[in-house]
This record gives structure tokens, sequence and C-alpha cells, in this order.
């Protein structure tokens, strides 16, 4: 028998740790380490997480990174940004992996320190580290590494329907137009007056205007495909939903195109993919569309009225925009088959 | 006593007609007079819509525009396109107003022909009606008119925020970007697979990219203000709430201007309105702070790195945007307090 | 002109205080004087209550029982059980009106300590309560009293079900089954992991099963129907919504009687009122036929094959289940229409 | 290599079809080869389910039973009642198995004929249907068998909290009330008022109550445990949400026993079961917690003041409640290990 990938999680007990758990927990080739916690050490994971009760009676554990890490031959990391300093460092001493779904790898050290405010304590690794969206980026994982920069949510769905399209020349960027939406799980388990049940349900509205901290991200890692300077205006609102990501995305055209043509470019880029689907002429995705699984749909929209190309593209914020990829990016690390666990089809209705 | 306007409502068991008697019928100035019904006449109001249980027994009666149009004072029209045309001729004939909360006398009669795709069979009437969202146009209902084109409710939420910016000379019109988020009520009440409960719970969506029918009424509208074309990218998407509709808007600057002093031209406009409030810098309307209200709330960000100025504007799709904003019609039309009726509060939460 | 009633609210910030302010703010013959806040003294109200800056500017002002009482006729108290006590005391010893929507004067004081967990530091005056469903029990308040203990929720719902039935000696009282549901703002606006929106977002639980503190309370209100012993196994339940509060309940017959002549008894009890509806044979009340409205929806199943009464009742917590019923209790108080600034027909959808 | 089991789907574009596809088609085991549609042959799946874009491009068939049937090793039928006979008789001419979703085998003849007013008109099969609650029926798929009758949804929830205790004679069976709350895809897929986005969010209801046709299901297969005769008071209700299903049971004790007895009977009972979980003292079952999943969560609480036991159990109602307890029908009936395809843990949040 196969020896079983041992496997770790700091942050079990937010939303994208829970996803990650759910999946992983279930593999035959995956042994659950340690789930360390800062909070509630000591407890049943099941006491804190409802759904778990059905599985297991896992403990979380005290928080000690470089215990846990000499235990483990992967290290995942669900936290928020500048909690993850150490669990890296012990990674790169024990030479283990790891993969960051949170954001402390993906943007480059000086544009870290402005847009997240703090300094980066392990800013060398960010140069070891590979920023991995793998339909776009998977060929780096295989040049071999062992810090995985898992994207963000809503960069994901964006650069899933922008890369090609830039990659090809296709559309101007120097002011690209990402109006996204999303559900309310994308703002964390923790207690705040707006994701209360009361506040956010019949609600829509925006928040970071030009300044939310994917905006960079999306900027840096799409930069790669062009000369021109990349500029993105950058939206993002909740919805009163729970999973979800949705990103109306406008731009203008570089060159004479029709949309057929556009739609082609991207068809032939993702022809060969499990998780992302280009959809036919007047197919508009939705989010339901997507729930509850790792794949993305998209499609385009050439206005010719006003000489806009509409990009929709829509991902569950907490699987391809999160745990679903960070579990793609390990298949991809460990040689296994890169939809293992997170094959299922959406869950509908 | 004061007389009492006599109201009769063609329509009123959808969505909008409901929104209008739940209102009108607590006025002590207005008596209801007839409930025409196509598909229910003889059944008791409150057999189709429950929450009539609460407050009478009205009897839904034939539908025959000559008979009721008689009856009444004025008549509201809560009818799909293309329905209203002889109750329009009947009130021309026998000197009755009419509020058309539908879409038959918003356009001029090319455009309606082109993007309703129907032949207006009451063209002529077009000339005499006067399009009035009354922190705008309020002065040509004053000027007199018996017939008033209730905007549609998307437009609504996109003039209000952008017709000052236009006027004043602030943005670009050749191509402005309008990303609209609306709630299901906005389907109608209607059977659709795409509105069923479990359909579009946890779904988002965009519908009628850049052909949706309130472009062009948008587009014409925001006319006046400017000489130059006014061309407008319009993307409705349906979210996962019943009502409400957010409307985010991206233009460019015509000229040199910082987003304070926008701001300011707004709160200028609007400081005399009891309906719309223009929101302090970093303050995002929220939909739900205007739900089950007639108030607009509004607030622009200006993004200096990629020169966008975006315009957010909230209303509740079925008061603002609809049957709250005719009966503010309806008050100047009789010379009554323009908020009579619909000065309450949003419902929080 | 009138003078203006001058009222205070303490927790206007809560669920229950943003609905009693948006219904008191627009009255013409009220005047809202204070707005204490123990958190937030010196902070605009809409800065923490959104849909007020629709409306006002007001200022929350520091906690001072004693000043604020005496610039006020009456005073309104929406707060958590055992922080009415010093604003009790200063209403009595400056003889002004207080409406308590809290729980701190529904219970006689022994039960009140045991299920509250806390001694009643004004116990005196819980016996000068008037304890008051005005359907039920209006005549008390115009027999002349100064605080009137507005009812909780559930019990609302419950009681205008259940008293009739009592009272006309048709159920048996031993063993009252109430199974309720209710909308999440029924648990308030503090931050609580239970009540994110992604937690309780498709979600239905029972809490506090036989042992919530409404139990009491309905039991002990109920008693005075009859002589039997009453006994009520209370089981509430979340639902994935913002408000309304849906009772069913279970009793067997004490005589022998059609469900015709049940609904009768009910039908002849609440023929006058303008709030209570008593609903035809077949048709189940529904949360939402009485959203954002004081309006309570009643009917009953006599189940022949077990010989169960169902009785189902429906309100909206929030109006009917709290400041609805406290503005409907201010009206008899003050010897005001009764149904002045709560007229208003349910929001639908 | 094993060769695959030939699965044909009747009723593939309602939502238990749709459940019972997505987990069917990522198997490896498994063939899916017809989609059998009465109302959309010739056109693609994905056109009538959105979320299979994602997945397959495959073509609704022709509604042919008996060659659906010849090609197949296994029918699955997923339609409204009286919709099977055909197929049934089909499925044994050519002696081919056959699991019904739908209502057509789970009552006696008399019993189907009276409740769903419709003479049965394959009676005799009935007889041959084995009705299966795996946990606990599932050794008379053992003993061999065809055709099995899946159980309704609500009888699913209710029967695994139920049936041990009936069994161990720890309740009275006369008069057993069930609260049952059902998400609102229960309802099915066609266009319904009732079920449309804008009339369920927000609302609660009770309907059919004592009426429903699932209550003589759960009569008659509890009726197996007792000599006593079994009564039920069942009173359903939609919530608003999609999925899950919350029963709240009733019933008085037939003999001195403690909370935690009574629990420790239920907890021995399923001690070696996968999908059901009895859970601690305290712990109240949420339908979240087993949302998207096969499994049931059930607790007791034992009123010591009404002499009431509560129980609790809660279910994903098109998992459990329909197409996942399927799956593990046929995994029992074709030696597979019971859980595979059906073993993951709910989607949280």
């Amino acid at each position: 028998m196969k020896k079983k990938i041992k496997v770790s999680i700091f942050g079990a007990t937010g939303y994208t740790g829970i996803e990650l758990y759910r999946r992983l927990k279930v593999r035959d080739d995956i042994e659950i380490v340690d789930l360390p916690s800062k909070s509630s050490p000591g407890k049943k994971y099941s006491e804190i997480v409802g759904s778990i009760k059905s599985i297991s009676d896992e403990i979380l554990i005290e928080w000690n990174p470089e215990e846990t890490v000499k235990k483990s031959d992967i290290i995942f990391t669900a936290l928020p940004h500048g909690e993850t300093f150490d669990i890296a460092k012990a990674c790169k001493i024990y030479d283990k992996k790891l993969i960051d779904i949170g954001a402390d790898y993906r943007l480059d050290k000086e544009a870290y320190n402005k847009w997240y405010g703090l300094e980066h304590r392990e800013s060398a690794l960010i140069d070891e580290a590979v920023y991995c969206i793998p339909e776009l980026h998977r060929d780096k994982i295989k040049e071999g590494t062992w810090l995985i920069a898992n994207p963000g949510c809503y960069p994901t769905s964006v650069q899933l329907g922008l890369a090609p399209l830039i990659d090809a020349g296709i559309i101007e960027t120097g002011n690209i137009i990402v109006d996204a939406k999303s559900g309310v799980s994308g703002a964390g388990r923790g207690l705040k007056l707006a994701t209360l049940y009361s506040e956010q349900n019949e609600n829509v509205n925006a928040y970071g205007v030009g300044i939310h901290r994917h905006k960079p991200e999306m900027e840096q890692h799409l930069q790669q495909y062009t000369d021109d300077n990349i500029k993105i205006m950058f939206t993002p609102h909740l919805m009163p939903m729970t999973r979800g990501i949705h990103s109306t995305m406008y731009a203008t055209l570089k060159k004479d195109i029709s949309e057929e043509e556009i739609r082609e470019v991207l068809k032939d880029k993702y022809k060969n993919e499990y998780f992302v689907k280009v959809l036919d002429k007047g197919i508009m995705p939705h989010t339901k569309w997507v729930y509850g699984s790792n794949f993305c749909h998209i499609n385009v929209v050439l206005d010719k009225d006003t000489g806009n190309l509409v990009i929709l593209s829509v991902i569950d914020n907490l699987v391809k925009g999160a745990s679903g990829q960070a579990i793609q990016n390990m298949n991809i690390l460990f040689g296994i088959e890169e939809k293992k666990g997170i094959e299922n089809i959406p869950l509908i209705p």
C-alpha cells in the first residue's frame, strides 16, 4: 500500500480551512496530521465546526509551527496575512512543502509592504514562491518548488478570463474595469457587524473601491503577458449569498476581431482543461452553475454599440477561489492526478 | 371634507401593482375604485395576494378600460409593454390622468418600435407624455400634463447618479459603463424557471448584456444634458434578493476636478430633496439602507490610479424604481405634498 | 397646534430600537428627544444604522437615565434584560411613562429571578406594570398605568392564538406544544458566530428546547383564562430569514366541537380588530403576508385522525412582536387612534 | 477491468435527477446510458441544467421505457407519482433492477389509491418492492430484490429518529406529533407561484397539515416495530432555503427512562453507521451541518416539565432524503461499498 501524504492545516476552523479539510479527509492517499489552533487548542474540531460531527472527533492542537511542520509532508496555511512567516521559515528549514492559501507570498516585497501595511518578515522566501493558477501557470510547479502562493479568489476569476486575451494582444490594458460580486463567505468567519445575517440579507454594497488588496495581485500577475502597462479599476461588491464570485470585466479592443474569434481564443486556451469551461454564444455564466465545485465558467460579449468587450467569469470563491485550487496545486506538486478530490460536479440546486 | 381622488389600478396583482395598492389604500385622500384583472376577474384580490388579507376583501373586476376610466380621476397601469394602448386612449378621450409604470411612453416612437419589437398603436400620445423622475424633471409636470411615463427601475437609479454630472460637464459621455445589480422582484411575478427560489438562491448572473431595453431609455433621457453623444454600456445582473438595485457606474472625467468637488455638485443638486441623499466620502451605498422606501443613496469614488470616476447609486426597485415614484408623480400632478404616502424610513433590518 | 409627545429611546441602535425610531420619527405628533447610547455616545445615529442616513443627523447622547427621563413624556426601553432598573426608577420618581420592550417587567418576581438568573432590583415596580397585548388586555391600560411591559415576540404570536381558545374552554392546557420558527433578527444585533450570514443561510435549528425564557411568560399570562394548570412545551427554531415568527401549536380538545366552530370563536373574538385576522378554512398563514407590519394572521386545523387541534399564528417579530405593539400600547396610553403609525399594509414581496 | 454498471435515469432534469446524475457521473464503476426526457428530447442536458455545462454534452433522448430498460442494468426513476408503471413493468419483463425515487411503490395498494387518488396500474409489483432506509432495512435488500421503493424525504428523517424508540418500546405511538421544516427544493422544479424566489424568500408557511402523503408512509413503515396503533400528526412547513429538512417530533414516554438512556438507545442503534450521527446532550442538529451530504444528525431532549420527549432529526432532502439514499440502496443491491459516491462531508458554509 502506498504511503499516505501527511498533511497539516493551519487555520482549519475558518471557511477555507473547512473546505480544505472536508475534501482531504475523505481521500485514501492523505493522512491529516495536525490541526493547530490558536484560539481553541484542546477542543474538538467538531465543536467549532458543526458539520465535522458527521465524520470525526479530531482535537485541535496547540499552535507550534515547528512541531507540526516536522511531522508533516505538506502544510496548508489558511490564515490572515502576516501569520505565516514562522510557518514558512520552518518549512524551509525542515524541507517541507507549503501551500499558502493566504496572501503572504502573492505579491513582490515592495507591493506587499505597501498594500498590506506590514513589513514582510520572510521576504526572501517570496522569490522562492510559485504563484499558481494551474490552468495558467502549472508549468512553474513542474519546474520544482516547495512553496506555492495560492491565488486570491477575485484574482483567480479575473485572470482566468483576462490572461488569454491579454496574451493574444486582443484587449487594451491601460484601464480594465473589473466589477466583481462575491458571496459573504469571502469575508471570513470572524465576527463583524457587516456580515451578520440580518445586515447582509437583502443587501448589496460595494467596498474597497479601487483600494482592495486583490487589485495589485491581478495587475502584477497579468503583467507577464504584455509589455503594456496593466491598470485595473477594481470594484468588489458583497452579495446576499454564501458562496460564489461573479466577475464582470470591461475592456476595449486593441485590434479588429469578432466576438466569435475572441471566444475561440478562450476555447482553444482551455480546450484540454477539466475545470475551465468557455460557454457558447449568449449563455451567461451563473455562479450557481459552479457552486461547491472547482469549475470556472467564462463567456464574452462584444458590444458593438460602445465597443466594449465584456468578459464574464464565475467561480466558487471557497473552491476554485481558495481550497479547491490549493488541492489542485498540491496534486500537481505531488504528481497526483490533478483533479483528484475536486472533480465533483457543482451542487445544484 | 375634501373629496377623495378616485384611483384605479390596472395590473394590481403584479409586484409593482401590489406596492402601489398597499401605499394608496391606507391614505385618507384616496379612494380605490377599480382593480381590473384579465386573468382573475371575480376573485378576491386577497386570494391572489396573501398580504391583502390583512386589509381588504376587494374583488378584482372585469377588464373594461373604458368603464374603469370613466369612473376614475387617475389611472395607474402596471402592465407589460404593449398593454396600455387602449387604456391611454380612453384616458385621452375622457380627459382623465394616467401614470404608466410600464414602458409604453418612455421612448420616442422609433426607439420604442425597435427596442420593444412592436408597433406602438398610440404613438401620437408619446409626445404628450411627460417622462418624470421628480428630482430631475418635476417642472415638466407642473407645466401641465395628463400622461406621465414613469421611468424604469434601472434608469431611475442611473439618471439620479449621472444627470447632474453630465449637466455640469464633468464626465465624458461616449462610453459610460453601467454595471447594475437587481433583486429578483424586478423580473416580475410571472412563472419562469429562472426566478424559482431554488434556481436563484445563491446565484448571480448577468443577462441582456448590451441589449436590455433600459439602455435606450437611459441614453435618450440623459441626452438632454449635453450636446455630446451619450453611449451607455449596460450590464444588468440578477441577485439572490427580492428588492433593491445597485448601479455601479464608470466614467472618465472631462475636466480636472477632485472627488470632493464632484460630490459637492451632487450634494448641491439634491440639497433640498427629501428622497435623494449623497453620502459622505468613503461611505458606500447599501441597497438595504433604502429597502422598502422611496429613497436613493448616491456616492462617488475617484480612482486616481486609473482615472475612473465610480458613481454608486441604490434604490428599491419597486418603490423609487416603480410605484413609489409613481405616487410621487401623482402627488405632484395633484398638487399634494410630494412625499405623502411614501415618506417612510427604510425597513431595517 | 397640539403639543407633541416627547419620546426618548434607550437602545435605539438595536433592531427593535431601529424599528421603533423609523415609525415614530415620521409622525407629526411625536418629537424624539434623546437617543442615549452606552457604546457610541457622541456619534451620529446614522453612522451606526445606515438607513438613518435617509432621514436624520441625530447624535447619540450620553447614557444618563435621569436627565433623559426628565426631558421626556414617555420612555421606550429596547434593552437586554436587567438594564432597565434605573430607568424605571427614574420614570417612577419623575412621573413619566415607560414602555419596556425588553423582559424586565413581564414575569412575577419569583419567575423573573429564576428564569433570568438575576435578582430584580426594582421588583416592587413589577406589580405596577401592565403586560399588554392590546387585543387581549387593552382594558388594563385604560384603567390607568405608567409602566407597560411589552410582551415578547413568541408570546405575542402564541397568546393571540391560544387565549380565546383557553378562555372558551375548548382546549386542554396541561400539555400544549408550541413549535415556533423565527427569523434571525430575533437574536438581536450583537456579534455571535451563530448569526453570521454564512452560518445561518440555508440553516434551520432548534435552540433552548423547553428552557427558553418565553415559556414562563406564555404560561403565566395564559393562566388568567383558566383554573386548570397551563403547561407549554416550547421549542423555538431559527430560520434563514430576517423577520417573521410562525408559531405552530398543538393541543387536544376539551369538548366536542368542530373546526368551523373553533374558527368562529376566533373570528368573533377578533372581529373588530384591525391587526388580527383569522383566515378562512384551509388558508395557511404565511410570515411574508405580515412582513414589515403589525398584523397577525391566525388559522386552525382540526385533525380528525389524531384528534389534534393545530393553531397557526404568524407575526413580524420586530413589529407586532416588539416595536409595533409598543407603539400600539403607547397610542392607547395617550388616547391616540390605536393604529396610528403602524397601520401600514405588509411589504410584499 | 471490471465491467461498469449501466445506469439510466428517468427524470434527470428535476432536482432529484440532477443530484443523482452529478454523483453517478464521476464514478468509475458506472456508465450512464440513457437520460430519457418527455419534454425536451433531442436537447442537450446541459441546456436544461446549467451546472452540467461543467461536465458533459449528453443529449436527452426520447421517452421509450422499453428501449431504455433493455440497454441498462439498473433504472432510477425520479418522477411524479403515477409515471413509473410502464417502466417498472419493463424492468420486470427484462429482469432489470429499478430504484424508484418517486412514490409509486412505498405504500400498500389500498393506501396508495386513497392517498394518491389514483388506481395503481402495476399494484402486483408493490409486493415485490423493498422499501429501504438502509440503516433500518438493509437486510431486506440483501435477501434479494429487483425493485426498491426509495423512501420519501420527510419519512426518512422521521423514521431514523423514531424507529429505534418505538422498537425499544420507549414512546407512546397513538399521537406522535411531527412538525417538519423543508427547503424549497422539496417542492420540485415545476413552475408554481408559491416557489418563486420573491414569494418564498423571507417566508415560512405550513401546508398539507394532517393530509400530506408522507403521513401514511411514516405510519405504515413504523408499524412494523410495534403492535400498538401508530398515529402521526404531520405538519410540513416550507422554509426560505433550498435544501434541508428539520423534523421536530414530540412523543410521550411509555416507560420511565432518562434522556441519557434514550440517547444511548439511539447511539447504540447507529454506532456502526457512517451516515447517522446521534449528537451529544444539548447539541441541537442544524440542517446546514448535513448540507449537500448523505448524513443524518439526531438528538433528543426530554422535557421534565411537560413530560414530552422531543426528537430532532436533520437531513439534506435531496441526498439522504432522495438521491443519496437511492445510491446507497444501489450500492447495497450491487454489493458495492455502501458509501461509495456519497461519502462526502457536508458543504460548509
